[in-house]
């Protein structure tokens, strides 16, 4: 049994909560909250801390707070020698303070707290500095993930970048699609199933093969037509950037 | 029974063509290719015509050619009077030749050839003159579709604005990443996960609602870092575009 203690009560600290609590070879010793109400009926009040020093050794301490705190409560826990994993998809691992083992176990995903998640299915990137540690982790993420991939902080960097790309980029173009039909009196629901499909295409095509579209045809009169239609300035910036981003795109080898 | 010609061979008019082959109560009568060889395997060479004078009168043809072909095509089909639908988006039905009783059938999803669809749960757009031509391309439509919707000339060419950001910018944002991954050697199907809970998510909650990541949260110190890391200008272009565009988004009530 591997003991696991959770610093920080956000998104997803709370999603791990639930991920860790289905798994009989992992316990969740602490869970550290500033604001213990966050983590009402997620987990027995009895484990929540809200103060460094009531914090116990553990086999591993998984700091899932924001970015900018991680420096600060990586010092702030009570122990030396101890393993420390952040879950940042942007920090790097040498950010965490030098009295702890250190590790990074960031699960790549979007989270919101409304919206459940099979864990399962869900890449955790992890990273240690030396293989024994490694292990710890790799035996931790993978009680929850069946897909744990070994990846290095610049790596690590990159698909971040990446993930902004692909969803928080993306879910603003739903957003637009949202302004554009209630600005036309057309309900959102009827673009869902495109939403869908675009995003299942790409498990059989190649972004580039699943490519279609106005910009990709070189059809101009279209693309004409539809900067004429949009009125708001921002819509129309967008729409030109991409747009020739494809066409350029389309010209590549 | 209806009677039902295609005229086309592309992508629109294959799936087409799969879907009414499943329906007993739709048959089609003639596909009008200008070369056959698309069509092998699909249809019955024997329904298959390459001139316009062999094609015979039926209750509704259904123009699935490229946009700027539409005007050209109604005008050779050598009838009087026949309903004609056309499947664009951004198409207006007054495009259509007069001699023909205008129609619009417009299937709002993303096509590729290699890609198999449900076309069941395909939103059709439907758009006539008048009521019983309206009841007949309803009924046609709702033969091979649960989703059926009256959409004027003016909706539809909203809605395909709005389906080029939710789709084809979309996956261009796909493909960004999966740039991002080829220069930093990962594996591009490690953010599939991502990619399908980001279009999972608003099923659930607006997209407004889904919001996460650097430019959501404020977190200008991501951001910079961000930008530092990427060196293409067009990734560079895109990225602080649309970053701009969520905060000033956030700021709107």
């Amino acid at each position: 049994m591997i003991k696991v203690s959770i610093i920080g009560s956000g998104n997803v600290a709370q999603h791990l909560i639930h991920a860790f609590a289905n798994e009989n070879n992992i316990e969740i010793l602490q869970v550290f909250a500033r604001n213990p109400d966050d983590l009402i009926d997620i987990i027995n009040p009895n484990k929540i801390v809200s103060d460094f020093k009531y914090l116990q050794k553990v086999d591993l301490f998984i700091i899932a707070v924001s970015d900018n705190s991680i420096i600060e409560v990586s010092a702030k826990i009570p122990f030396e020698n101890c393993l420390v994993a952040h879950t940042s998809g942007s920090i790097d691992l040498n950010v965490l303070n030098s009295k702890n083992r250190k590790a990074v176990f960031y699960p790549l995903q979007t989270f919101s707290k409304t919206k459940k998640l099979n864990f399962k299915e869900i890449p955790i990137c992890i990273e240690a500095q030396n293989s024994r540690d490694y292990s710890i982790i790799e035996y931790v993420a993978e009680s929850i993930s069946n897909n744990v991939q070994k990846i290095d902080s610049k790596q690590r960097k990159a698909l971040h970048v990446a993930a902004v790309f692909v969803c928080n980029f993306t879910n603003h173009l739903y957003q637009v699609g949202n302004e554009i039909c209630n600005e036309n009196n057309i309900n959102f629901e009827i673009l869902k199933p495109l939403i869908q499909e675009t995003a299942n295409k790409i498990l059989l095509l190649s972004p580039k093969e699943a490519q279609t579209g106005p910009a990709k045809r070189g059809d101009s009169q279209t693309i004409n037509e539809h900067l004429k239609f949009l009125k708001n300035e921002n819509q129309i910036g967008i729409y030109i950037l991409l747009t020739k981003s494809i066409i350029d795109n389309g010209k590549k080898l």
